[in-house]
């Protein structure tokens, strides 16, 4: 998208008007004229600009109590478990349930789609994402499967404890899994989660290398479910809407922000109630990377380790209770490994042309998380709710700071 | 147990007698007067030996089809969710599904019991063991659960595609778990399993230290059902038997033994037609370590990589389709950790006085293994059988090799 | 500092006034109004706000062919051999040449001083360490010690082959160590360095968390050397002052802007020549956490892995060439521990109370590297001269965005 | 060597008669009709058998008080730094001080030749190293450098704390380096160290698979510092001789074998004595792997931790104060990779038909020890002597347990 975009938005967005806040319609981080970094995004600026790349969804609302779902990601459409595809996971912080990370890690691969889910829903996610591929063709003798499933925590809108996602749910979300757009906010695996304080939920975004740096492809798709203080390509929007709470406390304090005492004082007492408050330093974020780079899956474990730089600048400081996972694959079939074959022909990216690709890494997933937050409805559920991002208002944060014009 | 132990058995056991082989009656290493390394094993030889450690299975037997089963390990018998116990996960090759992984490493802790199970069944033994332990008292609002899994593959003797294993199975194994000896052999998450080409199963062992030592207690559990050449206590035994076939492959080549370019040729097909059968670097094994001794998780990792030298000494390398893994934790009290406080009060066993615990879980671990094996009986299931180590045979090399008398 | 400071500095500095560029009165962040994060700075804004940390630092500079240095970091003013401090090493890009770092991971502590320098000089850094710590009293029977030593590579302004750092250097840096206030900038290990285009060097920050989040200072600081695009608190710095060049290029593009194509062509191009400069994706961070809260190594891994998130948050993204190391240390004397003792008590931080470190982790670093480079004077050397950052324009910058008032 | 040396040798050598023990007509595990494992070694049954590795030695003994020395290893004659090979480390128990893991493991990838000397040697080595490199044609723009410098620790026989490598020394095990056989035991950096209670050293072997398995060569060795209770393929060597002195603790119990209670405290009391011996669990080994196998940096890092196994075989418990690492590399032209180059093409061997490698690695690994104890003289220095392996009484233990005819 070139920059007249974000003119036009400018133009038809004057600052009084207010921008729909149903999912349909909210605007996505470039609908608002935010560009985030260097790198140009790709066609759907989603993780599905890297050819092949699928991803189904599977929302799951019942009632007041069930907000959850599946969000499924296909590296290629292909027999995955005869054309494996190189895979590495980091973890920036392991409080969380991921499956199936020490196999990725000791032969490098993937061998199933990923799923995301429900912290309490990943085994019988996993249970039937097994039981899905063990019926599909040609695998009729095999007998070991290693299924990769992460999830965040939306037990604050969910009745998680009841583990509401049955193998129904997880085979939709593999059967309609498509090229093209990717549905975003409160859909999927995000149907349920928070971040910032805010509904949070699933984002994409993509990257293309100019041809003279590869001209490779790079999408995320992140599952946003955390704390911290969300700032917008630079802009304090987290701060200046509240919900980091210091202004608030130091107003409060009557005139007192001139006195340093008073103001250590008020500061710390906002900081400490802002840590103590349920969704800070808890929640999580799954973070997918999928690019069409021919990469070893040592350095797909690199890009994946960038994955936290991108997110850090949103705002998140991994929290103690944060499961913040990254997985990394690449597509190429120059890298694809059939089991039984004693010999691969990689051709991978070297270690020195890697610089572009960690850049394109950190700002789609930057992109990516302000995608998931910004396209996420209100959602209420367990007798709570969960607030979208107020649209308005954070435009014109974004404006004060100029990040937008 | 003292040297006397072995001379009795001696002179009960003369060489043409044969040792009952069903898998009550079938000996332990030390019934055979195998003495593992320096250290004396506790009252019955086994993770029980250390206070408090519990361990429960059940065997899941039906048909032709199915042999495989779960077995639980609790730490302790109080509110593990609310006591958690320190502990590590020790890769030595991630070929396997054990769950639950990257939290233990995060946290380094454990606040689930571990079950053992077959490859395809971890996710729903997961899962089961969630229901459970979220319906516990005191556990009504608990959202997140860490299960810690392993599992070996089992798919030679059960028909592990079908995923036998039910809530029910997991449940009785948690709920039977108790203290004192342990059933060995084909018992619970043992049942289907094989190693070094004969019978595997579910195997223990203890050391406990002297007092100038420390005088805690360290005790191993495996799940055998691994490749390599069997060697018990330094005697070849896997090669005596026949197992590994370069004896005979040079004795079906006609005298061809003096001749060094045949014996190469015949040596270099017999391990190479070695490593194509179907056991040969497959398989897997699961090794739990519990000790009393008060531990970091960061030296209960170090304890936890020296199990592998431990199964190293057996015969293994640790081929390609083998995942072998070690969980191990610490049951002292003045290490366990609530949730929610800020401070805990360790007094951890230093650096410097590891080396004995070291030694202790090589050995035991050594010895677990010779115990799955020797007291695992003949099993068949979907259409193979698992032949049991042979007593006698195995009796009569050990001594040939000096290992008993 | 309270919100007063920033006020007055305005009042003080009116738009059109020159901030003094020397190293000597060159402000620091603060100074400048920037508050990072929500925590308070310790006394100092150092790491030596930590009680009894101690900075040392000797700078090398010679003609126009050496400039270089070190900077020497010790934990406590005792015998570090005797009294080790629990540590940890965290890898962001492992592209560098820190010595010391299994021995750390294996067994959790630091026994030795921590000494920053340039790339090529690590060996005699720390064989100079060695030497001098062998001499100390009560040292005379060592005969192993592990030597901690970091390094960026300013090859770029000082002639790094002849490895130019001397055993006097590194005593003089030692024996010179104090507490209190820290010399930033072109000192020390940060003589020679550069970042995002500018004169990088030496950097500080601290915080203290309100006694409700347990009241411990957190320390950091950096030695900065790297690439990316800066940031300042979220304001674009490095693209407004033309570091990044993208919108010259597209300025250069003869008002094509606003075709979509050109656009596209004009952004690549720039980001590939970006990319393809000397500093970009090249470099080295290095950064040192202490602090008084009594932590386990594997906490204090968990908080080394936020110093990333602090480093990402001023436009760093990690490039294939960049080594970017943290290293984390306590000091508090609960979970000091002598070589020798079986036993030791830590008292330590549990889990649940870490996100308050990890907050305070990621903003001091993000200061600590603000502080690098505002403090940096110009340095010509090599031929070639790096650039202070311009603070007048910074200011300008920082004023536009909202950044301070 | 077929199974007829072994006959001959046993012929040429009747029980009385005395091998002749100095170093260089010590024998080989070979020549005593030893055969570990199941793979045909190669020519010189070195790490020199995989075509292209050199090694040189520089033995540094002066006087009384000097007994050190460098061993280098070259992975092939060309370019290390425009041709770089593969390369993994694993570490076993990370208390050493080896130079450059964090490089490898981030680029995966060796840019220099490895050197191994003695523990407080390893920066001067380093050092002295980089000075060689960067003097060598076409290095004269180089400004970074990866030296890998391993050790254990000599001081038992040596003024280590003198460091007394010059750069010299490095310089002629540089220089020297070259094919064909290896010289073993009391030379280079094996110069003073010491194994399970004998004089240790260097030590080489190597396998060459069939070519049904591939036919690649693997080459490991070793420098042996290290505890523990020696075993010979299995037969109880140190038990057999003593040093570990349970039998004779036993024995001097007067007739109280008998007896349980007595028995457990000999026993425990002959453990303790053991582990407080000044060898036990104290020292180090390197080991270094060199293979023709074209292999990925992750399916070297696999292959590096089976050399663990090998250890573990010999009757190493990797004590505390043990530093065992495992350096790995793949001399392969189509593996290797010059700077710079965006991509490379590796035909890597693939995940399933690692396992042959790997029962290579642990069997030649564990034969290089036993050649570095059989090849090493008795040394004396700083007062003290350490005893040779006596090859009579060992051979006929090894006769005694079958392990040789």
């Amino acid at each position: 998208m070139g920059r007249i975009a974000p003119l036009l938005l400018a133009l038809a967005l004057p600052p009084s008007a207010a921008v729909a806040q149903t999912g349909e319609e909210r605007p996505r981080a470039r609908d608002l004229g935010i560009e985030v970094g260097i790198f140009t995004p790709g066609e759907w600026n989603a993780i599905t600009d890297v050819p092949g790349v699928r991803v189904g969804q599977t929302t799951v609302q019942e009632g007041d109590r069930v907000n959850t779902g599946i969000t499924a990601i296909l590296p290629h459409d292909g027999d995955l478990y005869r054309s494996r595809v190189p895979a590495a996971i980091h973890v920036g912080n392991g409080f969380g349930k991921l499956l199936g990370v020490t196999q990725v890690r000791e032969l490098g691969e993937l061998e199933t789609p990923i799923l995301l889910t429900c912290t309490l829903c990943v085994w019988k996610a996993a249970d039937a994402l097994v039981e899905w591929a063990l019926a599909r063709p040609g695998m009729g003798t095999v007998r070991s499967l290693n299924a990769v499933v992460g999830e965040t925590n939306d037990g604050g809108l969910n009745d998680i404890r009841a583990r509401p996602i049955t193998p129904a749910h997880v085979v939709r979300a593999l059967e309609s899994a498509d090229t093209g757009p990717v549905d975003e906010g409160a859909v999927g695996a995000g149907r349920g989660t928070r971040a910032f304080g805010f509904k949070g939920g699933i984002g994409t975004s993509s990257r293309v290398l100019p041809e003279s740096l590869g001209g490779h492809t790079v999408g995320v798709l992140v599952q946003s479910n955390f704390g911290g203080i969300l700032t917008i390509d630079g802009a304090p929007v987290g701060r200046e809407l509240g919900r980091y709470s210091f202004q608030s406390a130091v107003e409060a304090a009557a005139g007192g922000a001139d006195e340093a005492p008073l103001d250590r004082e008020a500061r710390d007492d906002a900081a400490a109630r802002w840590l103590e408050q349920d969704d800070t330093g808890q929640g999580s974020i799954m973070m997918v990377i999928a690019t069409d780079a021919p990469l070893s899956d040592r350095n797909l474990e690199r890009i994946a380790s960038r994955a936290i730089m991108g997110l850090a600048r949103t705002g998140s400081f991994a929290g103690n209770g944060s499961g913040d996972y990254v997985i990394a694959f690449s597509t190429a079939e120059s890298v694809r490994r059939a089991p039984g074959e004693s010999a691969a022909a990689p051709g991978e990216v070297g270690n020195d042309a890697m610089s572009a690709l960690f850049q394109a890494v950190v700002e789609s997933t930057e992109e990516a998380i302000y995608n998931s937050l910004l396209r996420a409805e209100s959602v209420t559920g367990m007798g709570r709710t969960a607030d979208a991002l107020p649209i308005d208002e954070t435009v014109a944060i974004l404006r004060r700071y100029g990040v937008i014009n």
